[in-house]
């Protein structure tokens, strides 16, 4: 079964305001194994609404509208749904009477025009709304079901989760949804998906969804049968292949963030961790610090951003950055090792590189880092190159360094 | 004119993803007096996106499409625009090498689907992603104008801002826009309406917008006139009184964020900073860091999460944490002054608190930061209790950490 939904209110097209009701409802509609498969913004104008609900109408089996059911003029949804289905309305004396008695208990006179929210469309059932004035209503218009919405949050919840969840569970067949949500370092999404679409072009269920953000690629599968144990083997079916084909640049299968996986990894192994950042500035870090409970395996860093900084804090000899360059592999190793013993923790990572828009040179260009980890016993530089502007070098930068010292605690390379 | 768009991806159909592609959208067309009249957000699914894409076109002069321009084979915006339009597409070798040429920048070697990127729609004009593979595609057909552009937020606004507006303009009726962007630190939301409501109330046109974040209100004044001086006479006329209103509050006329008006202020005086950062871990360097040329006057700083690093970095007596605890007025002032002297820098801050969830005393509850201020003479330290989750509390503690030095290098208080 498919759904689209439709949000109804000028106010929902402009600059700051976003539908936020379709969320709830698209996360609803999926537990019952739903698929949304389209969503519309409209505002409060008659003919465009009943032109895009006939649309939806003629395309999926369920139509949810949120919004456009007050008293005033612009709201126009009744009237749309009305015409789309080619129904009359009546009013409805018994509707009008329990929105005048919701007034009387704020100690309020109902205003003429609330009347309007009196008439249902005939056909529909009236779901009477416990946080608002506005009815919604449930029409079954063949196999089609169209469900009227108040637009509120707390109203439209409450009304789908009491009123309309038994109505659909009656409706539909009962089907389980389970998803694994895979997360991939160090590779871009193009070369992700060409390793992986081979396996899930195969399969028209589970469902994959391929997300890319900035050196972290996330992987979404999420299967739809008729049994909780059918939806967890044909996930494990396919998520092992894509295992099989990824190995251990996935770092996880629970959703979980880089620096969260290599906080867990270090806990887990009893060891801690410290940071010496030049060119990402606190970005390592931060995003470190970010998972609760990292204390336990974080000691901390140095944000050596000017050459003085380096040689003080870290004891990089003032006379290597002279000779190399504070952008360069002796440097980005003698800064790993430096908090290494000031931090007295069991690994530490440096980075240093041009985030540019200024400086690099020409064997370092913008865009250049080079990462240490210092380890018991070593430290291994890395220099990677990367491309876009500062906030994305420094970002990458980040990730990178993160998921070198993954794999140094997993002992993969 | 009117406007509709259309963002693409069966991500945007899942319960966590909201189309903010559309808000910034609007807002520029709005700049440009183009109304914004319907939304739709659709699947990685071609013949119904083609569908959609139909009937914008019967609808409105411009249908912009964000996402769905990758290398995959679930990238269909191209086909389905062509579809729609009822136009082939041709192979562009130039747009391939350019992708290509990304790719080995980068060290890398382009996959084969990329190619799939480089075919035009017949008629359209290619615009080039600087911040992605993804090339756009600007197409005047008869009357109506359509434009393709790159999902991920910061590729679809720069090519839009630089490849669409200029455009735009072009075609579209000239108004003159001018705006205002004043941003204030250390009031609420509702503070800050309250002060202003009478001024801005006053008048339709410039528009104001208030856009609140963690301690940061950014208040968006927007004249459309006939000439520029009109515009620019109106919203000095209105900015003015909002200035009366707010004071030393506002930090900056031009958006400017607020760490790069404190590197602005640095350099202005010919002074630097440096800062040691306990709960806030890394979020106050990595956000002075963001600004470019900030290592004019931003030395580094210290990441002194564990109590050992706080003495081993900063020369914070053990004693004095063991006595007063590391969340502490005194400890909070050891922290700046010794990061002021092991950095050299003119002034430091330092950030120590409890971001929670875990952690907090009965007088410290979580929400308690302590942040210090070293300068040349003395030292100031402010208790400040925060309200919020453990992502809220670091970062209004690392916004308040910046305002106090602001504040400090105007001499203000």
């Amino acid at each position: 079964m498919e759904a689209e939904i439709v949000a109804v209110g000028s106010e929902m097209l402009t600059e700051d305001k976003v539908d936020t009701n379709s969320l709830y409802l698209t996360g609803q509609l999926n537990l019952l194994g739903v698929e949304v498969v389209q969503k519309a913004i409209v505002g409060d104008d008659r003919d465009r609404l009943t032109a895009v609900i006939s649309d939806a109408l003629r395309r999926s089996g369920i139509v949810i509208l949120s919004g456009g059911l007050g008293p005033t003029e612009d709201d126009v949804t009744r009237d749309a749904v009305a015409a789309a289905l080619g129904c009359g309305q009546t009013f409805q004396q018994e509707i009008s009477d329990a929105i005048a008695a919701r007034f009387a208990r704020m100690g309020r006179k109902m205003a003429e025009n609330n009347k309007r929210q009196a008439f249902l469309i005939d056909g529909a059932e009236v779901m009477p709304n416990d946080r608002g004035t506005a009815p919604g209503q449930w029409i079954t218009a063949g196999s089609k079901i169209v469900m009227l919405l108040p637009g509120p949050p707390k109203e439209l919840q409450a009304m789908f989760e009491h009123q309309c969840l038994p109505r659909l569970r009656k409706a539909l067949p009962v089907k389980f949804i389970r998803t694994v949500h895979m997360r991939v370092s160090g590779m871009g999404e193009s070369d992700v998906d060409q390793l992986i679409a081979p396996v899930y072009t195969k399969y028209t269920n589970p469902v994959t969804t391929i997300l890319a953000g900035a050196g972290d690629i996330q992987l979404h599968l999420r299967a739809r049968c008729d049994s909780a144990e059918q939806a967890e083997a044909l996930l494990k079916e396919v998520s092992d292949q894509i295992a099989d084909v990824l190995g251990d640049r996935i770092y996880t299968r629970t959703g979980q963030p880089l620096e969260a996986t290599v906080i867990a990894a270090l806990i887990e192994r009893n060891e801690t961790a410290s940071v010496a950042e030049s060119c990402t500035g606190g970005l390592l870090s931060q995003r470190l610090t970010a998972t609760a409970g990292s204390s336990k395996a974080f000691a901390g860093g140095f944000i050596t951003y000017s050459e003085a900084m380096k040689t003080q804090a870290l004891n990089v000899p003032a006379a290597l950055i002279e000779k190399e360059t504070a952008v360069s592999e002796p440097v980005a190793r003698s800064m790993a090792e430096g908090a290494r013993n000031q931090a007295g923790t069991t690994y530490a990572l440096s980075v240093t590189g041009y985030a540019g828009p200024g400086g690099g040179t020409e064997t370092n260009p913008v865009g250049t880092v080079y990462i240490g980890v210092a380890f018991p016993g070593g430290c291994d530089v890395r220099r990677v190159q990367f491309l876009g502007d500062r906030e994305r070098v420094r970002m990458l930068a980040a990730q990178t360094a993160l998921d070198i010292l993954r794999r140094k605690l997993r002992e993969l390379d």
